[in-house]
């Protein structure tokens, strides 16, 4: 769906936490021409307040329920901070966000479920690590029960959040008086829930992966997985590197490799290797008079620089090891490195010295008492990314403000 | 690429007759959070004034040129008439707009052939007809020095604009003192064209191909090209014809016919009909137990509903045939309705009649003078579409205003 991006103010406003949350970072369409508009329009900070009116429009039964959109579109945040390109932008682009309406709570628990599921597959696909956290109350967004976030850790240490999920209850459509018809012809408010990412998770790709070249691309996702350049040399016929060059292309090509070939006669092939390593291309293959004469190519990782002589009647084969290989390293490498960076400090003193340190993210036992976790964010200077959903085990520890028992244990981070 | 959508008044500014043209209806955003922006921002009306300034820091060599850049995004205009939904909208969506940057006039007159060869070859596609016109001076894009553009005539005898192109010159690198290093050392400024198409050409498609139940589609471009719709009799096992449907659905499919069967249980084949015809799917297939019996399938028309039995085992091929005769068919009954509503009044009487009456586009000599063509205009209560691009001959007749001799045609109508 595409939906409106203007938002008269007073849509805005009708749910009053969310009204409250996002004021402060809105930018105001207040002149058409030049003349004055009768009411102030906000450039969408998020949709809620557009969708649900129109769903309530369209789905007043039951039998109209589960309503599922989806858009992709840009959104704006007034940032007074100081702008980051890709991670903190007032237009924030390509932003993909869900929204649906149920008719049981239970309904909407099990599309959070869906959509962390959802989510955790395609972070897989590009060998983003992540931390699943429950965000605390304060931290939620405006207008939800519960905001479940993934974040990610940043080469500098940092924590980048990457998606979030959101239970919106019926807090919306109370707001908008938005119901459906159930079996029994009473009337109910929707249940709802939205969930998003967008531009972010290519600044995490290019962070996590990269180096100080550039990004370097998992194979599975690269829109180029493989270039090929000729290497030719004086004494060798033109004709015959090129020709062998367009049969290895189109051996690759014909197998769905997403291959080119680097052709051009004003670059050297080092300004080549310079010019596709920068663009994260993650296969190099140098084709020389040798490799013609052997009927093989050489084959170089972008991640490695590692490199290997392949036969050509094996290259279909042998690339696609090699990209599954390099898919595979790429994630370990990027899980191992965020593992790494999550500690559990046993002391105030160690959360703050090790937060000070930049060492990453740190997991302490929790009460949930608000009070003990702002004392934890203002002693370490931090922030709570929230409540660890994804550990396999619960904490036996006290928390570490109160000393009250617990099992639920918060993660801390500076954050982008 | 994706440009911010935010422009800043003082660029919005720099090229002079640009800002004339559209401050009138820009959307500005003035506030940030509650607090006034040091500088108006405009919620972009077309994307020239970021675009040049982004090309002139990248591209600063003849070596470097052309550069050709094109965006996918909505744009505002804030329209004081009354709105249409798809055709005069205040955010228009989907707006596909291409920039080009050229080191000679030649070339930049080159891509606008281009261009309009594109357009063409898209129209085409879309069965939509179209009058090819250069605007007058006193209608061009602001900042252009030449608008070429693409109408068609809606049922109701008014033209649409559905694409344009515009020869941009030197004007707006001027404006940004945009320039690139000529081989000879010196600079100049870049020659500029951009071009775009929106969500109009779908209420064309609509408005052109349809009828009072909804669209018709063009087999070519229709995502569903065909329905199944199973006519299940109670006497007959529902399993049979459940096997067929599914054997006639995956035959067509495996052959690329984009087709989808209508399962559903709580609806009458009637009400599946007028479900599909609503959505302008181009052919339905019916089966019934007498063609289950027969090896057979109903094949029927959304344009005519002319029926065809057809055999199983040729089902691909006279799909295929049935749907090149349809996109012929509607391509030929578009233009036949764009002819018949293009006419050669002799007088400015009669010009002023057929307009009136909304009999479509008048085409009349005209010398070329501002002063006849706005008299043309006001005279018709109408307005000029331009100089005839498209015609194979010149007229031999004078002017209609003021009788000087004159080769060109101008077209009036009534526009959207």
């Amino acid at each position: 769906m595409l939906f409106p991006q203007l938002i008269p103010e007073d849509a805005l406003a009708k749910e009053a936490e969310h009204i409250k949350g996002f004021s402060g970072e809105v930018f105001w369409v207040t002149q058409g021409g030049e003349r004055p508009l009768g009411i102030r329009l906000a450039l969408r900070p998020t949709s809620e307040a557009v969708i649900t009116p129109m769903v309530a429009m369209r789905a007043r039964s039951h039998r109209h329920l589960p309503v599922k959109y989806y858009q992709v579109v840009n959104i704006f945040r007034f940032e007074t901070k100081m702008t980051v390109p890709l991670i903190r932008d007032r237009e924030v682009l390509t932003f993909k966000e869900a929204h649906t309406f149920h008719a049981t709570h239970e309904e909407a628990e099990r599309q959070i479920e869906e959509a962390i599921s959802i989510y955790k597959r395609f972070f897989d696909e590009l060998s983003i690590p992540y931390l699943i956290s429950q965000r605390p109350e304060w931290d939620k967004f405006a207008g939800a029960l519960r905001t479940i976030s993934f974040d990610t850790i940043m080469p500098d240490g940092r924590t980048l959040q990457i998606a979030t999920v959101h239970d919106l209850g019926q807090n919306f459509a109370r707001a908008f008086e938005a119901t459906f018809e159930k079996p029994d012809g009473t009337h109910e408010y929707y249940w709802q829930t939205s969930y998003g990412i967008s531009g972010r998770v290519i600044a995490a790709l290019i962070a996590i992966h990269g180096d100080d070249i550039g990004p370097c691309l998992p194979p599975r996702v690269a829109p180029i997985q493989a270039v090929i350049v000729p290497i030719p040399k004086k004494e060798f016929p033109q004709n015959c590197l090129l020709d062998y060059v367009r049969v290895l292309e189109e051996r690759l090509r014909s197998k769905g490799v997403r291959v080119r070939s680097d052709l051009r006669e004003d670059l050297t092939p080092g300004a080549k290797y310079y010019w596709w390593d920068r663009r994260g291309v993650p296969l190099r293959l140098d084709v020389g008079p040798r490799e013609v004469e052997t009927n093989t190519v050489v084959v170089v990782r972008r991640d490695t620089g590692a490199r290997e002589t392949v036969a050509l009647e094996r290259v279909v084969a042998e690339l696609e090891r090699m990209m599954q290989k390099m898919q595979a390293d790429l994630r370990a490498r990027a899980w191992a490195f965020l593992r790494e960076n999550v500690h559990q400090p046993r002391s105030l003193e160690e959360l703050r010295s090790l937060i000070a340190e930049r060492r990453g993210v740190a997991e302490v036992p929790w009460c949930g008492d608000p009070d003990c976790g702002q004392e934890l964010e203002e002693y370490s200077e931090a922030k709570l990314l929230g409540i660890a959903l994804d550990r396999e085990f619960e904490t036996e520890q006290p928390c570490l403000v109160c000393g009250r028992p617990t099992r639920k244990v918060a993660r801390i981070a500076k954050r982008y």
